[in-house]
């Protein structure tokens, strides 16, 4: 019997949970990106700044649009979480259809999620090396689907 | 009976007629780019300034790949597309998983496609704050999707 | 009878595999992006240059977080990857779910695969105008998939 992609295959229920666990994070870090935003007056567009934060002339708007180093750490966090997180939702529903154990494949569910949120954590407040080992981990869980899928299928 | 992913679900037929049309949409803005860099002969690679803009010498082609504006605003519109966009696209099969009333959910699509048609004109153009309710609104069913996803999960 | 997405249609089994390999590029690029700021001593962060670098000063650690054109044409290739093969993920199965004939849909599966990698090889030597000839096969392959996806389905 083939793995099917549905409510009644348990490891199915299991990536969908930690799945809307993992893009929730990531909808938290837009949302951070626009307070972050509006903390520090720091905006991508000049019609932005006269939306959100009182900027009254083109000049004054244009000020707002500079680079800011608070807000560029926010968005590269979000940046990271795309390269990372999004290849892992594509990668796990085609790892689940090879058909793995339940519980080795929650196994790498949870080692996957972990590591993420450890990331988040550790890029927002800029400590090294144990982002490094986090994004390292996540890294290496998505290897080993990419490996797994790639032994089990057929080109 | 549980929900499948499959065109005998009409919710599965609606989400991905509508899905192509976001991610066409997106395409469009691809498209829409290298239309933008050729009219403003502005590139990201000093080779592409060579084949596309016939920049004849080294001098006059890395002068091509200085940040223009116009662009820019292509581009970041593409990138706020992948941030919200995606997420949508991987969010609502998980969503379409749990079993949701058919018109609910083709609810939700039809806010989610129209909210984004809107912020991608409104980013174009530059008008505030209507992409921001725009960029809310898409944002807000992503949220639906993720808490009706854990609610009915299992960790 | 409807198209399933699962290992008994061997579309899936294709398509799947040929994913597999697509996200591994993408894999490879983010392991890649990090060998070469290793090898160039550029960080995205002061943190990074100090724990991977030993830069000993915060103004040394500083320097090391300015753009750097190897580095810039490695995330570059690795964005328009995401802008690409995650479109194409998404995209794939919805028109499995289409029901297309076996072969049809293995031919687009494979040149996508190739143009995706001499996309890649001709994005990081730089080669023009080939790398604008594989990167209009990719976009081509998609919407095609866009195409037949509206045809096959129902708003």
């Amino acid at each position: 019997m083939v793995a099917e992609l549905n409510f009644d295959n348990p490891t199915v229920v299991s990536l969908v949970t930690y799945g809307a666990v993992l893009v929730g994070k990531m909808l938290f870090l837009l949302l951070l990106t626009s307070i972050v935003r509006i903390m520090r007056k720091n905006w991508a567009n000049p019609e932005d700044a006269k939306a959100f934060s009182n900027a009254r002339s083109n000049e004054e708007a244009k000020r707002m649009t500079v680079r800011d180093e608070a807000v560029e750490r926010v968005r590269r966090c979000v940046l990271n979480d795309m390269e990372n997180i999004i290849p892992f939702l594509l990668l796990a529903p085609m790892y689940v259809l090879t058909g793995p154990a339940h519980d080795t494949a929650v196994l790498f569910f949870r080692i996957f999620v972990v590591s993420r949120f450890v990331h988040t954590i550790t890029y927002l407040f800029g400590l090294q090396p144990f982002r490094g080992f986090a994004y390292g981990a996540g890294l290496f869980v998505n290897s080993v689907f990419v490996y797994q899928i790639i032994k089990n299928g057929k080109f």
